[in-house]
């Protein structure tokens, strides 16, 4: 199992449209294949600032198998005009727990 | 409850170091008064990243508690010396699971 790290800043207002978006699209990432749950986390310092965790069997389920599915446009479309940027995106092993 | 997230870069060569470091100080968090865990994320894109995530139960009980106590000393002590700049340091709540 991989994390996929998305480090999100909205336009400023757009908090909570932002978070609204993701909450509707919690169903799009529950039945993505090989995909295992997320987490948002919104930032105490910087409220613009989130960092969405998505847990993948692997790399290739995120960025093939999902970025090239219609329920990433369905993902993009409900939160990507709230970006004041676009993501930065990387993945992690976790190595202790 | 409230997550720390820090995002390290270590020096090349020092991400084996580095997470023996976080290891070896695994009972410093275990006894620091309102944490609640850690788990260490190595990034599959960029080696000498790391997102070190700890769970408190305030933002005080990190910068102003554990700051202020001589396990910080120890914790810095075992890691310091393999950032290769500072920490990028922030806290979050989670809005969505």
């Amino acid at each position: 199992m991989i994390t996929e790290f998305a480090e999100i800043t909205v336009k400023p207002g757009m908090e909570q449209e932002f978070q609204d978006g993701v909450a509707t699209c919690q169903p799009v990432f529950a039945r993505a294949a090989g995909c295992h749950g997320l987490e948002l986390h919104h930032s105490i310092e910087n409220p613009q600032h989130f960092i969405l965790m998505v847990k993948w069997e692997s790399v290739a389920h995120h960025m093939e198998t999902f970025r090239n599915s219609p329920d990433f446009q369905i993902w993009r479309g409900a939160v990507g005009a709230c970006f004041a940027a676009p993501p930065k995106v990387y993945h992690t092993k976790t190595t202790i727990r």
